[in-house]
């Protein structure tokens, strides 16, 4: 393992996403089961599983099913047909992306992310945190997260517009990260106008609560479909992520709703935080980051309690909180903030 | 679409695997339904799936169970633990392979599969195809697909480790693609010994009959481990195909049964082949090739009952077969090779 798709700028304990709980699990032995892992931005409310054909798990994924794929994500994200490119995650197209990327300075705006830093530094290149989007105009590769993790900051689409301008004269590329632009943001994408040098990222795993899928998209100008496909090769999504992802893309009223719900979730948290001492820094509708001067004093005793929120090694005053997935959830969270465990 | 893991030293009309069948209905329209595909050699007999619990689609997958996921694949293939890389897929592994692997002379002893011509293309690289492996020695990148696809040839594991003392001694790499070693030239395998500067490939989903689920690994000696984990990235494997794989390859009594029956299969189907004139030129349990002069009426005649055979447009004469996977598809194999449709 070497990179973290949801590392938000610094390392630590907690930098592997995936083995989080295990980490947790060590700390605070003693802590009562069921873990709650409020540690990432997935949503706790999974898209429900249609039932799959055994053809799906036994033969190779069709061509034709690949392309219906990219047709619902093009209709979902208002994305030209032929610019969508399907790979197995988005951390995939990330890597995928390091390759093909122009040789030269490759920046991020920052603090972010940590996933590009590693992907990048496997293609041989190193990545430079950008403070303002304004820094990054004479960069070969520029890299924005939009909305971004962890503060929820949106870059408006203006300013990405004009810095694609800006480095595309000179062969540069600019991609924009929207893994959390499913329920914030979307009138600011730029899927549906990805112009020449710029590669937009979409992530389904997030939004749809199925992140064991693996399933992500690319939405690139035409010049950089081609090389971003040849990257990925033949078979790249798996059966299961096709008819999946074709299904829950195509659905927009689990959408729409969901948005409402998790808008309702975001407040709910907010106002439990606020109650606990913490002042809200941003976020998106899938998480929020919080900050208390005791906050490693929060965290600890929540590890105590059973409960994993994010904390950040270069910011010990912040801790980032995903939606609690139910109301025992809920109660527990509400229990440990308030020192009622 | 820009390779195909199947395709055999040729393109033509069937060089897209994943899509063969829908090209094969637009040639055939007629023909009977359901199609028999026969242009793979992944196994019909599916590995039966387990149950999955919520957690394995909507977590990200962990460190841990990826971790155990590798340590049943180096059980099953007697090699070292730690010498394990889990992809996607054995074509993922290829394209990752084609990106770490040294610059310079690429070849691949042919002819065989077409698929890394195409990775080690996408990574700005040519193959070239070597007849004879002590045509390899002056090699940077030495490739050998053992059992080979189409033909089933094998190269002896003596001759492999000779070649690769060679290329080594200059900082080359072999690669040995075992795809279809599972049931045979298992005791030639590389994997149990991969010497310094060689990648053994294995593949799961054609000899589980699960190639949906997109998993393979590469079996590696250490320095070139930590490069294909930092290209694949992390989180590279699904959670579907951690938790079937892992139960999959521990399986050891399904595995020996299975290499019984589809011995029994391959003979049955050599049988038939031979009963209409066809010679067999090799194979392995999981696929036969047959020469008849007439081998392309005898594909069209397939065609038109339903059936796709796996053509060459190199080698007219060539047909491979799959094993059919029930006794509707042996009697209408049979019916349509006697000329009773």
């Amino acid at each position: 393992m070497t990179a973290d798709r949801d590392q938000a700028a610094d390392d630590g304990a907690f930098t592997y996403h995936g083995g989080a709980l295990d980490v947790a699990r060590r700390l605070a032995p003693a802590a009562p089961e069921p873990w709650i892992d409020l540690s990432t931005g997935i949503n706790p409310h999974s898209y429900p599983l249609p039932d799959l054909a055994p053809e799906i798990w036994s033969r190779l994924p069709g061509v034709a099913a690949l392309a219906e794929l990219e047709r619902a994500a093009a209709g979902r994200y208002d994305a030209p047909v032929g610019s969508v490119v399907a790979g197995p995650g988005s951390q995939a197209m990330i890597q995928a992306l390091a390759r093909i990327a122009p040789r030269g300075a490759v920046g991020v705006l920052g603090p972010t992310y940590g996933g590009f830093k590693a992907a990048f530094a496997a293609a041989g290149a190193r990545v430079d945190e950008a403070k303002r989007v304004e820094d990054m105009s004479g960069l070969d590769v520029a890299i924005v997260v939009n909305p971004n993790n962890p503060d929820g900051r949106i870059t408006p689409r203006a300013d990405l517009l004009a810095l694609n301008e800006r480095i595309r004269s000179r062969g540069g590329v600019l991609v924009v990260d929207e893994a959390f632009a499913d329920f914030d943001n979307e009138s600011g994408s730029m899927a549906p106008v990805p112009p020449r040098g710029a590669v937009v990222l979409r992530s389904f795993g997030k939004s749809f609560g199925l992140a064991g899928l693996r399933l992500g998209f690319a939405i690139a100008s035409a010049e950089l479909v081609e090389p971003l496909r040849a990257a990925l090769g033949t078979w790249p999504v798996s059966g299961p992520a096709i008819a999946i992802g074709t299904k829950a893309l195509a659905d927009r009223a689990w959408t729409e709703a969901m948005r409402d719900r998790l808008g309702k979730d975001a407040a709910r948290l907010d106002a439990l935080l606020n109650a606990a001492g913490f002042r809200i820094v941003g976020g998106t509708r899938l998480f929020r980051l919080a900050a208390k001067s005791d906050a490693r004093g929060v965290f600890g005793r929540l590890l105590a309690a059973g409960i994993l929120a994010r904390p950040f090694a270069a910011a010990p005053d912040w801790l980032r909180f995903g939606i609690p997935g139910d109301e025992s959830a809920w109660r527990r969270l509400a229990a440990a903030l308030a020192g009622r465990v």
